[in-house]
């Protein structure tokens, strides 16, 4: 399979081929790209006969835990940890590799950034940003290619649940030709199409199960079907016993309602204290206008707002602010 | 991008080229790939200056209404329609082109059949059923490279569409590194990937969500939680104004469950006649063992039966055997 080798990763193959001993390291509270990366460099510098430590601020979460080589990554120990060379993937922010890791890695006399979020600050030595390829797993699929390490099963499946997950399976909008041509390459190294999509995607938790009842039992949809919004207070946070991974995208599961223009979320952080979560589907509806109003910000579709109110104080003057601009936008 | 051309194409090919005036048409109840290989093929032979007339037994579904070309797609007049030839897509039994349409085509000089259904009935005078391919519409892809007409926008939309759906986004057991390269190519050819997976999976019609909350506030989770079933009687269906299609896939919300090892779904159909539907994930407990002793079959990860009995008995004694099964394959 053709394909192109950016500049970038040239400079990171020629520190992987004169170093020795690695600590690969993802983001802290790992996502599919961040696991699969770390397991896919891990075990390609292993393969060329380096000594490599996968570390993670945080446990490997257990819908990733299926994945082979992921019990080879371990928590980051309190105290300095020994490497010539730490690379960070899929990692946007020192800081966010994790209070302890950063401490730990502190003393690093070399570190490689290897990540594709636009963000990215650019802490390392050597810094591979790449904001255009759809995950991390991308980069590393052209790395180990340019390294010419043979893409063992491990190392197929690891990229491709980092390239999958990523991307929404295939969906989002960065899913390009070559990534399809990629996780097709990776589908014939050794990868069960079923068995891995059946894993990532047919495993649901029943606790996640439990929120999304509380968001369709609870949901309201008004004016006319064009706005629809949940509340969850703290109370049923604690009854859910729902942890900020189990609530971060709950305004997807009202986002995709049919005839629904904008969509809201207003989460109780501490007595409060909201989180509102705005997303618009019509580009005549800007919800950062409306965030702006309550000194929030983001971007036309997708917005927040954090607001010292009690939560049906708070919800009221938004969604106000919401039915006006719906009515002044749609008619 | 180099393909294999199946053999069996190429006769089709040859009808095509010799004839002038086509019906396409798929099966009834038409789903994605049925509507987006009508759409491909229809659009792929009026380039060709071919005449053309798209049909089916049923109007285009809501959700596949925003393809470019459904609208060209018209339903079977009653009485006799006249073609030299009519292609079948995506459909593996005549009689599933629908009742009106069956009669309306009776007459149909030359009949070409192009399917991935294993139990087609190769009803066609010429036939080109390919199991092994994903959808019609990777059939549709070769055929129309084989013709050498270009991929316009609306014909790359549809087979993407088309395949994109009949693989639950590339997820399935067919998916092959050539289905990934096959997509890669229609989105290097007009199709907008953020947007064509916003319409074919994040607009939920407000009647599915309602009954997937059913579902979510009924289902019962049982032997430690690896059994999990749900029961949906009449009355229920009357107040969801569910259609079958509504209803149809409801096995699939529970069997994710992690953890489960059985889903079962009890489906009243008219009174005192029960529909179960039942899916195993572990290969120790085969599910068509269940059935067999119900009158009913399948195979060992999927079964169905189909009981004359009061939902609350039939329901009982079909639960009980799968506890049994259950406890003597998982102890
Ligand atoms: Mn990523
Ligand atoms: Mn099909």
């Amino acid at each position: 399979m053709m394909i192109d080798i950016p500049e970038a990763l040239v400079s990171v193959a020629d520190v992987i081929r004169s170093h020795e001993r690695f600590v690969v390291i993802a983001h802290f509270r790992p996502d599919g790209d961040a696991i699969g990366s770390t397991i896919a460099l891990g075990h390609a510098l292993q393969a060329m006969g380096k000594q490599v430590r996968m570390l993670n601020e945080d446990p490997v979460p257990e819908r990733y835990a299926f994945l082979q080589g992921s019990d080879e990554i371990g928590r980051t120990p309190r105290g300095p940890v020994d490497a010539e060379v730490v690379i960070s993937v899929d990692n946007g922010a020192w800081k966010r590799l994790g209070d302890r890791s950063v401490v730990s890695l502190a003393n690093a006399p070399l570190v490689v950034n290897i990540d594709h979020h636009g963000s990215n600050e650019c802490f390392g030595a050597v810094n591979c940003v790449l904001p255009d390829e759809a995950a991390t797993g991308c980069i590393l699929y052209k790395l180990i290619r340019l390294l010419e390490v043979p893409i063992t099963p491990v190392i197929a499946n690891a990229l491709y649940a980092a390239i999958s997950t990523d991307t929404g399976s295939f969906q989002y909008e960065k899913t390009t030709p070559e990534v399809m041509r990629m996780a097709g390459d990776l589908l014939s190294k050794g990868v069960n199409v079923m068995e891995m999509n059946r894993m990532l995607y047919q495993e649901v938790s029943w606790k996640s199960l439990m929120v999304t009842r509380e968001v369709l039992n609870g949901m309201v949809l008004e004016e006319d079907g064009r706005l629809c919004w949940f509340s969850l207070d703290l109370e049923t946070k604690g009854r859910l016993n729902a942890s900020p991974d189990d609530v971060a995208d709950l305004v997807d599961s009202i986002r995709v309602i049919r005839g629904v223009k904008v969509a809201a979320i207003f989460e109780e952080m501490e007595p409060g204290v909201i989180r509102v979560s705005m997303r618009s589907k019509d580009a005549r509806v800007n919800v950062a206008k409306i965030a702006e109003e309550f000194h929030g910000g983001g971007h036309a579709l997708a917005a927040g707002i954090r607001i010292r109110r009690p939560l049906a104080e708070a919800r009221e003057c938004v969604l106000q602010a919401i039915r006006v601009a719906c009515r002044k936008a749609l008619g």
